[in-house]
Formats: structure tokens, sequence, C-alpha cells
């Protein structure tokens, strides 16, 4: 494989726009994702701030199956497939794999906690097994925070030596400097590639040689974000790095999910994009109203936010 | 609802065994079922210990068939229902209600951490309302050290206010006796049934006005079990209840699931009932040996075990 087909840059977790009725709207979707790529943002769908593991497999082949006949690019796109059950893991990503798509991140199996690197390293390979499809990537998550289950360092190595062109990188969302720095240096050079969990990391991600980060916020604030991507070899590095947090904290004082949501609904004017499913509470009329007090002080603009009504 | 119709006593999070390619078995399924209620041991399905979560909703609706099939007591059903994604829920708790099963355990949707009550109370009303059936008996399930989402006091108490008839009693796997201890003080005298999570607290739980326990170790120590609960008010209470946490103990010293269908296969001589699904990892055969010997140490019987076979 090439470098030049290998996903990187900047990827965004796509929310799923739901109904009140908590249905997912697929149309809201089609359009958001639409708007992330003309940013040159890669569609992460069916990730934590997705909300994906409070859809379906039913639901989350339809939202698929919407871009594509959208006529989305497949290659842009890097869909969550891991899953509890290891049939519907296995069923997602051959979805994802026949769809053409850049890659999978795959959540490993997260109800189970204290499982032994063995009982996840026979729940990957049972997956890509499966699938015997030489054009699947898979992209590991590491999401300790959420999930419960880490994806070790010494399981890393146990898949990159078993399927060194299956597994294609990791997107870390430990929030742990050290552990995507220890990555960067021992499996980056493999062609292992390394995406920060965050904006927050993606100056650093970059300069220790990472692909990009995958980052929730790049479902309101691509442009800038991008921009760090494309520039961040530049004297103003730092700086851009800087607003890109004070912009980030503007959304981290609420629950994320919600408050990005709630940004796009005052943006848009479109009320109906503050809807979460359970168990995540939308933002009250007092929290949305700070919230926008805060975007405004850290000078936040969704540009053609018109395009996502 | 009479007292009578509650459900009561001793039940089982049911193994559910599976074939080398990982696929559920449901005729050793149902065989395993039958010899539970054989012994008085009700059929809690679907629950931590059955490797749930690692089944689909398409493989849990046809092993609840296949019960149903072999003309097993849909009231002495009590099948975990709960999901991360709000549709699965639903879907499941209504089979069973249509089923006839006496009730169904819940646990709350488990992905996201740090989640609120109120966005566990919409989760949980979310369900109810959309099953909207009087039948529905909702057994809250408790369990923090594997889900990382517990349900607190004051959840409980939302809930037992807005559903008094269909929130009908909780599964306390939290482990923490004064967590159980303050539900048997404030719910239990409101018809809110208590079941301890494992047979350790047994005796305890029954002297506080509890309702029985849902244990692992009831899918291979039934007989012992049923027969302290039955019997809780005599002088050698105290001893059963020793007996039973030495016998727990010696499975104990293994990851459970796998030592448990380790246990069945040694006594069956069924070999294949040692498989379990990843992230779980089977008993290797060194782990086998110390076990069957810890078993023997502790006088520990599988009676007529050959059904299971």
């Amino acid at each position: 494989m090439t470098q030049a087909s290998r996903l990187q840059g900047i990827f965004s977790p796509v929310l799923t726009p739901f109904n009140a009725d908590y249905s997912p709207d697929p149309q809201r979707f089609v359009r958001h994702c639409r708007w992330l790529l003309d940013q040159d943002v890669g569609l992460a769908i069916f990730g934590t701030n997705s909300e994906a593991n409070s859809l379906t497999l039913g639901e989350k082949r339809k939202l698929l199956d919407a871009l594509l006949e959208a006529g989305l690019p497949a290659a842009r796109m890097m869909p969550g497939t891991g899953a509890c059950a290891l049939p519907d893991a296995i069923e997602l990503t051959q979805r994802a794999v026949q769809a053409g798509c850049g890659g999978v991140l795959m959540l490993p199996p997260f109800y189970y906690k204290g499982v032994s690197d063995e009982g996840l390293y026979r729940g990957f390979a049972a997956v890509i097994d499966a699938v015997a499809d030489e054009r699947l990537r898979i992209y590991l998550y590491h999401i300790p925070p959420v999930s419960g289950v880490p994806i070790t360092l010494t399981l890393i190595e146990r898949l990159l030596k078993a399927y060194p062109k299956t597994i294609a990188g990791i997107k870390d969302s430990s929030g742990d400097w050290k552990n995507t720095s220890a990555m960067l240096e021992r499996f980056q050079p493999q062609g292992f590639d390394v995406f920060a969990g965050s904006e927050n990391f993606l100056l650093a991600n970059m300069r220790g040689g990472g692909a990009g980060c995958i980052t929730a916020t790049g479902n309101v604030n691509p442009s800038a974000i991008v921009q760090l991507y494309r520039t961040w070899r530049q004297g103003d590095a730092e700086e851009q790095q800087k607003k890109l947090d004070a912009q980030r904290a503007a959304f981290a004082q609420f629950p994320m999910i919600p408050a990005m949501k709630a940004a796009i609904a005052l943006k848009t004017g479109r009320a109906d994009w503050a809807h979460v499913r359970p168990p995540l509470v939308d933002l009250d009329a007092e929290q949305q109203k700070a919230l926008g007090a805060s975007l405004d002080k850290v000078g936040f603009v969704m540009p053609n936010a018109g395009a996502l009504a």
C-alpha cells in the first residue's frame, strides 16, 4: 500500500443528528458529512461522539448507505465498527470494506473489564479472519476513560506482527501524551499511523511524526483544525494550537456531545440539532445561553453553517 | 400484583454454550436451563455470566425462542434486556414481555461513563414507555465493577415513584453490602425486591428481608444454594453459608465464566462446554487441572451432570 492511499489528516467522529423521537435523521447526517468534507475533514462516522454505541447495527447500516447513495466518497470514511458482540463487529466491518471505506476504527469489545491481551487479540483476530479481505485497514481505538478496556503496546505489537497489512494505525484518546509518544516511537516507523484523539495534541503529534488527529470538535471547528494540520511547520503553529485549545475549552465546560450539537443548533437555527439519545442529556436553556456566550468570547464561527440547516 | 406471582428465590445468569466456531448451541442451552429449573433455579438468561453482551440481538432472540419452543416456563425467566442502544433494549424487552417472562433484568446503557441520573432515568423511561405493557416487570441491574455505570439510590427512588408497578426490584452486584442494605431498608418495604448479586450475601440478604439471589455459581452449584434459600431460618444456616463461600472461592481463583464452563466440561465429559467468546479466554489445560483439584477439595459435586452432556 502506498503512502498516498493511507488515511491522513483531520477526521471527525461525525455527530449523528436525531429527531425529537430519537430516530436518526439521514438527511441532516448527509449534509453534515458533506460540509465536513468540503473543509477537508474526513468522516470517522460511528465514533464515540457520534453516539454510535447508542445506535443499533441496522441504524448504522442505513446511515452508511445514506452517505453512499448521496455519492460521498467511501475512501474518506473511517467508520467505527467495533462492538461488544463479535458477529456485530464482523458484519459492520465487512460492510465497510465492501463499500470501499478507507479504513475502520475499531473499539475492543467493551463490556467486560480487566480482560487479557490474549482475549482482545483473539477478538481482533476473529474479525480480521472472518472478514478475510485484503482491503481491510483497521485503526485501533484506544479510549480507556470511556471503554474501560485499554489497548496496550504489547497488544499492538502482537497484532502488527500477525497482521502487518491490516493493522493500519490507532486513535489514541487516552489523553496521556506519554502513551501517544511511545506509539509514535515504536510503531509509527513501521507505517502504523498514530492519530491523536483530540486537537489538543495535534501539533505535538505532527512533530512526533504522527498522521493527524480524529477529534470531536472537528464537527464544529473544522477549518481552523485543518489549517494547523496543513501549516504545522510554520512559525505561528504554537499560536494556532493555543487558539484551538481555547476554542475546545469553550465546549468542554459542558458535556461535549450535547454542547457541540447545541452549538450547531445555535448557528444553524435548527433546534432539532440539539437532540441526543439517552443516556446523554441535551443542554438546558441556561446552559445553551452560557455556551453561546463562551463561544462568542473565543471568537468561534462556523463557516457556511447554513449548509447544515 | 400478588406477592405469589413475583419472582423470588435463586436465579442463575445462565451460561451460554458455544461451539468451537463461537456459534451458540441452543440444544445444550435448553438442556442446561431444564437442569437448572429441575433444581428450582430460575433462568436469568442473558446476564453478565451468560456472555450476553457478546451475543447479538438476533442470537438472543433465537436462544429465547429455543427455550419457549422446548416448553420451558417463561414465568421462571428473567432475561437480561438492557443494551447500549435504546432500540435494542426496547426490542428485546418487548419480546420478553410478549413471551410472558416473569421479569427482565436491565443494565443501563453502559458505553458512556459518568452520565447523569437524569440521562439514565430517560433511558429506562424510554424503554418502559415504548414497551407500554402492564405486564412488564423490570429488575434493575447494578453492577458497577463491570458496567462502569452505577444505579444510584436516587435514581431508584425516582423510577419507583414514576413507575411503581413496573420497577419490580434490583440485582445488586456491587459487592458492597452497605449498598444492598440501604436498598433493603429503603425500597424492599415498598415491594421492590432486592436480589443479592452472589450467594456470598444470600443469608444476609434473606435476614434483611430480600428476595433471594441471582448468582453465577447457580449454574454449577444450584442445589446447595437453593437449600440455603429454603432453610435460612434454620440453625445450620451460617454453616451452609460458609460451605457455599468455600465452593464459590474454588471457582473464583480463576476467571469465573471460563472456570464454570470448564467445570461443566469436566463433570459432563463434553469438552465443548469450555468454549467462551472473546474477549474471554478459556482455561488452559493446567488451569483446568488445578480447578478440578480445588473442586474436589471443597467436596464439589454436580448432581445429575449427565443431563447436561
